[in-house]
């Protein structure tokens, strides 16, 4: 056993490029269609909403993209973050493992968000943006590009679903308090929302109107850009820093992960930690496991359909192939806000049909009490959507007991879960539940997919 | 201007002891009294509270303590904290001075607070103690040792003040989540908390009446031991390991500091960052300034008299000679909680006298004024009782900028503020208070003093 418990990487140490999955894909992905022509779209049809920069990395086959200078600065606030052996949780689980976590969640806005919220802030700076856009449910997202904004002077309107505008007070004072305006979602600050209200004064909104109201909000002024958290290439690779990042470290600690494991939610996270690992079982002849792990109650990577789909509720975005469980499904209200999500992004879907990735479903009760067993062995009390890859890791764990088998686990601590503490009172009230699909409500739900290509 | 943002250092730099002040200064405190006999207290008189270990270092005379190898391997979860060069801050004061910080916010409790929180569950762990009581006001030392106890199988019961437990909920679930039972002050579990309520159902508590209560349940039996989180000579020895490696990381930025601040409550995170500077002062002629920053609200450094006086409000400790506003001193409801305490530690109180240190008063409308310019600039939001470390920050940068000085600044950023956030939106909606105490009030409330010790 390794006589540290952490292991740290100095600035200098910190890697200059971000890595692009794209230019290893065995398999290219179909292309996004418009959803009227059903044709492929091109750069054009994106520039309203984003920045060029992004355009051109969202469609990149550079295996390396370099991180810019201006960049680097702000993630040396809280980057390179650690790396621990989870060392107490290892002699509670009593199984032959060495468990290692990436640690996001020393970032200022408490999970991995900012590393993708700081360069689209960038991108949108150097093209002269001055106002964006944003939607969020529970927040964390929301937080991250407040976080970021703000060193680029760019002002950031954030549309937050009603129901969590008023549940978790908090994440909306850490925007405020870094300069963004955030109203509830719907709203009156657009037609979208106008239009929900007048139908429905008291809508508890969802992220569909919120996604609806960001866009449209961003399409009415030329200066004004809409950015999102997750799914999109361009966000999945700003996040491959933490998977970077690890493999220096685990060399530190002269290991090598079999298990890699990501919570999922539209695969920023996931990808961040994995996809530098996955390249090298591509490349490199490696052949780590690597692990999404998605709510029971939203299992669209074991569950779903792989099909085109609207990235959001509403059907304002382009045609992406994904698995889905159609833009339609509305997913119980876990407490994972951040992986209720209808659908995985673009690339996860590519690479879990072709077979080099695998998923698993778990319940929001096992979930939590993952949760507390870490954070009763580690310290650290892990955000609601992060226990889904603790839940796994246990379940690795007691199969590498089973079978006798010594193994190396590595996985993301996306967040901590100090904003989130409501979630884990309702645990120990014993007032959580746990949400089962059945096969007719997916089956309805995606049933109209097949429209959508037609 | 260095071309580093952090600087980090390796566990094996980690500081392997304490540094005990009381083995420097050049007049010895003032033994503390039995409040009966007014005679010196022994060892035996603080044996029902505190281990034997405990109490050794509360008049150890060592200049530096081991630190155990156990406690060593807890703190590794977050230490050695990152020291961060604030550049991105002083662009915006635009005066001649460096800032550094040291992040102590990096802990899984969020605070300085388990510098000591851990120590203390280990030495009483050490000598069989099973279950331990404290009392919190705003809940940052009681989730600090409900996350040391766990690691030690201690079970631990939180006397938390009523109008704190309603009103912060999520530090009471932190508390739950680490295994620590809470319970509101005034309870049902004690005499003490039982009179109050008897005489007043409805009493919102107070960190007098929540000492009373931990106490009194700690002496009951012979298995229970008390903590408490600032204050005492071993809570803030154990507390130096901040500026022990604030020292090294300064030296691996070629720097050292002119002023060292600390925000100022009874004495532990200001402890920690100075003391290892002063002992520099003291020994190896140094004139670094040093800077005690309390609230205008609870002035007790610098509108306080220096007397004997109990350390809580019931007047169950022994008399210490401190700098005090009376014991029965009720400080205004600032969000500062942790700073809202009647008297100063002893070391920090004879130090004042000697000229050692100096001290400061803000009000807190100017600190979240300051905490916000912080966290749009660096990006990290600060607890209420930090902000009074950034407030002065920004008065001695202006001082500089008027005097044409360079400086290099260092202050320790104690906590996050991402559980009290509550605080920083009713400073958005222009809610908050100055509160002024008067020369009557202060004449007042010390004026019993005299009787304590006739």
């Amino acid at each position: 056993m390794s006589k540290f418990k952490k292991f740290l990487l100095s600035e200098k140490e910190m890697p200059m490029q971000w890595y692009n999955i794209m230019a290893d894909m065995p398999n290219p992905m179909l292309p996004p269609l418009h959803p009227g022509t059903k044709q492929p779209i091109g750069p054009e049809d994106l520039a309203p909403l984003f920045p060029m920069e992004l355009i051109k990395q969202e469609v990149s086959q550079e295996r390396f993209i370099d991180i810019p200078e201006e960049v680097q600065d702000i993630y040396k606030i809280w980057r390179p973050t650690p790396l621990i052996r989870a060392t107490n949780f290892e002699k509670m689980l009593d199984a032959p493992v060495k468990i290692y976590y990436k640690n996001e969640s020393v970032s200022p806005a408490g999970s991995h968000k900012p590393n993708t919220a700081v360069p689209q802030a960038y991108y949108n700076y150097k093209e002269g943006v001055k106002r964006m856009t944003t939607e969020t449910g529970a927040g964390q997202w929301g937080s991250a590009l407040s976080f970021a904004t703000q060193f680029f002077g760019i002002e950031l309107q954030v549309f937050m679903v009603k129901v969590s505008f008023n549940q978790k007070p908090y994440r909306k004072s850490m925007m405020n308090t870094w300069g963004a305006k955030v109203v509830a979602s719907p709203s009156e600050l657009t037609e979208s929302g106008r239009r929900v209200l007048a139908a429905n004064p008291d809508s508890p909104g969802s992220l569909g109107i919120a996604i609806s109201e960001a866009i449209e909000a961003a399409v009415q002024d030329e200066h004004t850009k809409y950015s999102l958290g997750s799914v999109l290439n361009h966000v999945l690779l700003h996040q491959t820093i933490i998977g970077l990042e690890a493999q220096k470290q685990m060399e530190l600690a002269d290991d090598y992960p079999d298990i890699v494991i990501g919570c999922f939610g539209g695969g920023s996270n996931f990808a961040g930690i994995s996809f530098p690992f996955l390249k090298n079982n591509l490349s490199n002849g490696h052949d780590t496991k690597i692990v999404a792990v998605e709510p029971e109650s939203c299992p669209k990577l074991t569950r779903g359909k792989f099909h085109y789909d609207f990235g959001d509720t509403v059907g304002l975005t382009p045609l992406i192939p994904m698995y889905t469980l159609g833009h339609n499904f509305m997913p119980p209200q876990i407490h994972a806000g951040g992986l209720r999500y209808h659908g995985a992004g673009p690339i996860v879907s590519q690479l879990l049909k072709d077979g080099l990735i695998s998923a698993n479903a778990v319940h929001q009760k096992e979930c939590f009490e993952a949760g507390v067993k870490f954070a009763r062995t580690e310290g650290l009390i892990p955000a609601p959507e992060t226990t889904h890859a603790i839940a796994q890791v246990i379940k690795e764990a007691e199969q590498a007991k089973l079978e006798g088998k010594e193994k190396t686990i590595l996985f993301n601590l996306s967040g901590h879960g100090l904003v989130d503490m409501a979630a884990y009172d309702q645990y120990f009230a014993g007032q959580l539940e746990d949400y089962s699909i059945t096969e007719d409500q997916i089956k309805e739900s995606v049933a109209e997919l097949d429209l959508l290509t037609k």
